[in-house]
């Protein structure tokens, strides 16, 4: 076996970070980037229609991102939210970004959540989700969503991390419309 | 950013791996394999006591294994089970080892499933989920399981995913007993 597991980001991201460093304080410009890296690894051909973001909840400064790389590096836990979390948790220094010292993060996603992503976020020391899109729109292009725990956004609130969903719904639903009418292919379609 | 995630399994498991590729037709066996994964995972300091190793269902044949990598490589993703999954679907060249082609695969754990965990099983690909200590015997020890699907083994079972419980569960749980005894970090605590 490899010593190390390795999957590459989009090779087009590290120069859009470069680009987008910042502040953004209103909650839809801080979702239209999300769906921008959806937007964008669908024009690149470097993954599935969605993307994600993380930001300090305070000064609403972008930290890392993330897309969909399922396909593009053969590893089913490759979601975007995984990617952005894992990003910031390497820039940041530290597994648990709840940890003193580190800002407090924020998860932007063009959508909610899957099962394993949603159990993800405890671990993560993500304090706030924001979604774009619903499970119910990423089922409508043949996308899974997984057995997500039934009461999910109230078990995150038990943790002490807070939901907010149907930021720019609309838009992430159009992203994702694009990837099919592009014939993206839709994976772990037969569960 | 870096554009590459990178993250390091244990430099003694290759070497592990090569020495222990066989046939394990014994179920007992196999978990075994995976108990003794996380020993060595807190005999050599490379990370949290859990153990995970990928099989052939039909030969039995070792595949893939990993160990708990979170505090260690600095990613709370960095469960067993994600990393012997993952490094299942590199060998094996595909991220879904349901695709036809390959073998029908298990994953053989030394403790339940976190939520996350759980949620990553149906895009693994996995079709059989052996388990060591249950989660109360890691609650036991301070670990947290997070916020698990109350229905897990069924939501598992209506995707064809089969689950078998307690395999060795007390050998499973005297190695988290030495990780405390050997002072051990348990880390996701104050969730």
């Amino acid at each position: 076996m490899e010593l190390t597991l390795c999957l590459n980001y989009p090779d087009w991201l590290p120069e859009w970070l470069l680009s987008h460093s910042g502040c953004y304080p209103d909650p839809n410009t801080r979702m239209r980037l999300a769906i921008e890296l959806s937007q964008l690894n669908i024009q690149h051909e470097s993954g599935g229609p969605f993307g994600a973001a993380i930001f300090d909840l305070n000064s609403h400064t972008l930290i890392a991102a993330g897309t969909n790389r399922v396909v593009s590096c053969g590893a089913s836990f490759a979601h975007a939210e995984i990617m952005a979390i894992t990003a910031a948790q390497k820039k940041l220094g530290h597994f648990d970004l709840a940890t003193n010292g580190l800002p407090r993060c924020e998860l932007v996603s063009s959508c909610q959540p899957c099962a394993m992503c949603f159990g993800a976020i405890p671990w993560s020391g993500i304090r706030h989700v924001a979604c774009g899109a619903r499970d119910s729109d990423a089922r409508n292009i043949g996308f899974d969503e997984g057995p997500r725990h039934p009461d999910w956004i109230k078990a995150l609130n038990n943790r002490n991390i807070s939901v907010d969903l149907d930021i720019c719904r609309d838009e992430a639903v159009a992203i994702l419309q694009a990837y099919v009418k592009k014939n993206g292919p839709i994976y772990n379609t037969d569960l």
